[in-house]
């Protein structure tokens, strides 16, 4: 099953910079087979729903090993089985909407 | 790995009443071997990490089974080392502070 | 318009108990004219839109009142225009729905 | 308050391709005087915590207008009172931390 998710994680109760998690989670990302998008606020990940779901065990671990006693992580994950569902395709696909309805094909 | 997880699951373009898809969901967590709570925006699910895990990929497949061709779910996951993480401890907290409080015992 | 909300606050680098924080909260919410429900993972809040976001900006400030330098809130929040919404009615019917499943008035 | 947010909202019952209600949105917020990052599971909006709320409750309504009965929004909200806190500088620093890391000047 393709998924497309979204992951913060969050380590609580280890200082106010989390800076060094939030990088050690981008390696681990960059590492895996799996299509990764980096933003403000956490990372978007395409791919098989295990793989995803490995890399994220795989981070919430690591930020433990790093020191944090507590962390909270949010996951959003979508799946859809009407088409190949990809990330690149999802932006495309609004911007070219918009295009067209700024050339008035679209109301 | 124990872990504390908040779990949302909502079929797109399945109609607007999402009933039929939750009670199913219900089934799969209330037949699982986890501790769950049920409240009115999603399911509290304790126990091990890759247990959690896996009914809620049960869940995302059965919501596809039953006719969803696009799922989105929102998980919340909470994993701490310093002493044994119980959802009824947390609210159980919560409400003995408040108690004490009330009784002047805290400021 | 009104709307059902799941809430969740967490405050970062302050200390692993979040109890006190979350106390405060609970009493905000109590406070509030709004129907509440507070559960393992969060608190879900039913009521106008403005006045559960004003509750939810009144928490944000109170944590960092009481020292959270950091502070982060997950929020989601559904509306529905067809029906009354309310968080009751949802568990009720999810749970109406497994009982006739029992009886066999489901498939 | 500053605030830095995360912001993704998917119509219920709207048919599977959501990409209209995503454009109308994407046009909201490119015509707030917020700062946006747009990246394929949502929107990331820094500015004023009563500007941001204010364009999350205009894209909530539009999608209503638009068509769709039922709305499901999920919210992450960052605030931190220790600096000014913006979205290019939370990548920016975890760049930074590689690079470092890298070349050696962190283990």
């Amino acid at each position: 099953m393709n998924a497309i998710a979204s992951f913060t994680i969050v380590p609580i109760s280890s200082g106010i910079s989390l800076t060094p998690y939030i990088a050690a989670c981008k390696k681990i990302l960059k590492n895996s087979e799996l299509t990764c998008e980096f933003h403000a606020n956490g990372s978007n990940i395409e791919g098989e729903w295990d793989d995803i779901f490995r890399v994220i065990k795989e981070c919430q671990i690591k930020v433990h090993e790093m020191g944090a006693k507590r962390v909270f992580t949010t996951i959003q994950v979508g799946t859809r089985l009407d088409k190949e569902h990809k990330m690149i395709d999802k932006q495309a696909s609004v911007d070219h909407y918009l295009r067209e309805e700024n050339r008035g094909l679209r109301d």
